[in-house]
């Protein structure tokens, strides 16, 4: 059993963004986020600054507009409006989940395409599915990819089992596996919640993604030797020895499931980290493209 | 084994047609649709006349525009506008393949997504994909979910294969299975060319589709006792008893597969007819849609 050391592979995507915003920064461009915030929910503030830090790290122009919990619709369509005909910025996004007055799908529907670097708009939903390369795919899937790539997993004719089909990540996963390519050409199966029989399903699988939300999910018992394991899980368990009174663990067993597998994620230091440094390979991609810089 | 009759269910999917459109014909709307038709291909030329024929038998307004092979890029554009912006018109299918001069995407991106009734556009994708029940689901895969639906074939939990990744029928079939509520919440894995050893797949599975567009393609050692298949292959093989020279066969090796079948569709019989079938369905839920009437 090895480790897919997400950490490692998140710090060299950051390094290859950084040395790419280096090289366009001396033709006077520089790749901007705008990442909006409504509300005061700790977690999202949390995420919202880990980003923050990171564009400043990369050399980045970052915005952060943090609303109040009362922000209307209207006022935040406002806003998103603004970002999008601002020159500086290439990427938007709205931390999620918005407060329950505001219609998060009609905010996603408001941010321009080309600046959707969390790949939620529809227009890059449909890109995705008829695997247009100028879309942007979800920062999650698309650092799931990136470690089987890196660690050179082969995916053609692999068989591939999504646990999920949330269009956050389970199926634009799918999607991506089953295109035509470099880490793509998979036999790719999702099940959900209504999956009866799950080992049946998951033993057949070279590669298993689990994104369902619920610890311990995917045990000993689902997984055949050698397999390949990634966990997309984040869940909060109680744990009085930690400060905060819990813990996060992922969908996976992983005490027993581990010394079956011959490559998983662990969590934290998987699947987590990859997926700001997609968000800002995005952004960097976004850039590229309203600028018509090559690559 | 049974068959499964897309002739007969075909003919109540029209019958329901009718009796919607002769119900709205009294608040004085009928559906429209709109077939373009560019070049000379005797095969496409055959289903656009069915189409017509179709529509006039269910009281359906129908325009066919027939375009010389010479026709432009831009001029077949500026009549996709003509009709977008045609209020007797509700629906409008650009028949396939055009000649190789005319880019086929930018044609289908032309075409007004509440008039798309071929579901081809991105934002119906994106819609199929998001679960948008506003949106239009491409007609042969919403015609094979409507037969399993017609003979009460269960797909909560049900392990589905579908053979083929194309964004005509593979992609969306397997998106609107996997999808929740009925006929969908299926377990569903989408295979394809790169596919090894297929009958380890095929032999899992409780549906079949087979959309690869090869003769004899599913074999009776790839389907287990008891299965349901459907294919959506339609090939030409030669056969010079017949005065073409040739007859129309399906992906699956009929005779020796559908012993074991619990149920299977005939080509032709099966899915072909429910495609035109879902084709009026669709445009007569955008003449539904565009009007605001319910349903």
């Amino acid at each position: 059993m090895k480790l897919i050391d997400g950490t490692t592979i998140a710090e060299k995507v950051h390094e290859e963004t950084r040395a790419s915003v280096a090289e366009i920064t001396k033709s006077g461009l520089c790749p901007g986020l705008a990442v909006v915030l409504v509300g005061n929910d700790p977690a999202s503030r949390t995420y919202v600054r880990k980003k923050a830090e990171q564009c400043a790290k990369l050399g980045f122009h970052s915005l952060r507009l943090e609303l109040p919990e009362t922000t209307s619709q209207q006022e935040l369509l406002a806003h998103v409006a603004q970002l999008n005909a601002d020159p500086k910025i290439h990427g938007i996004l709205v931390q999620s989940p918005p407060p329950p007055h505001i219609d998060e799908a009609k905010i996603v529907h408001a941010i321009a395409p080309e600046k959707d670097v969390d790949g939620f708009h529809p227009v890059n939903v449909a890109k995705l599915a008829l695997e247009d390369p100028s879309g942007f795919v979800p920062c999650t899937p698309l650092g799931c990819r990136r470690l089987l790539l890196e660690y050179g997993i082969p995916t053609s004719g692999a068989r591939v089992v999504v646990l999920g089909r949330s269009m956050i990540v389970g199926k634009p996963l799918a999607l991506l596996l089953m295109s035509k390519g470099p880490g793509g050409d998979a036999i790719v199966t999702v099940a959900h919640s209504r999956t009866r029989n799950l080992g049946e399903i998951t033993r057949e699988a070279d590669i298993i993604f689990s994104a369902i939300g619920r610890p311990y999910f995917l045990r000993e018992e689902h997984v055949r030797e050698g397999a390949v394991v990634v966990d997309v899980g984040i869940n909060r368990v109680e744990d009085p020895s930690h400060k905060r009174g819990y813990r996060l663990v992922g969908d996976v067993d992983f005490e027993t499931v581990a010394p079956k597998c011959s490559l998983i994620t662990p969590v934290p230091g998987g699947v987590g980290p990859m997926t700001i440094a997609m968000l800002l390979s995005n952004t960097l991609k976004a850039c590229r493209q309203i600028h018509g810089l090559p690559g």
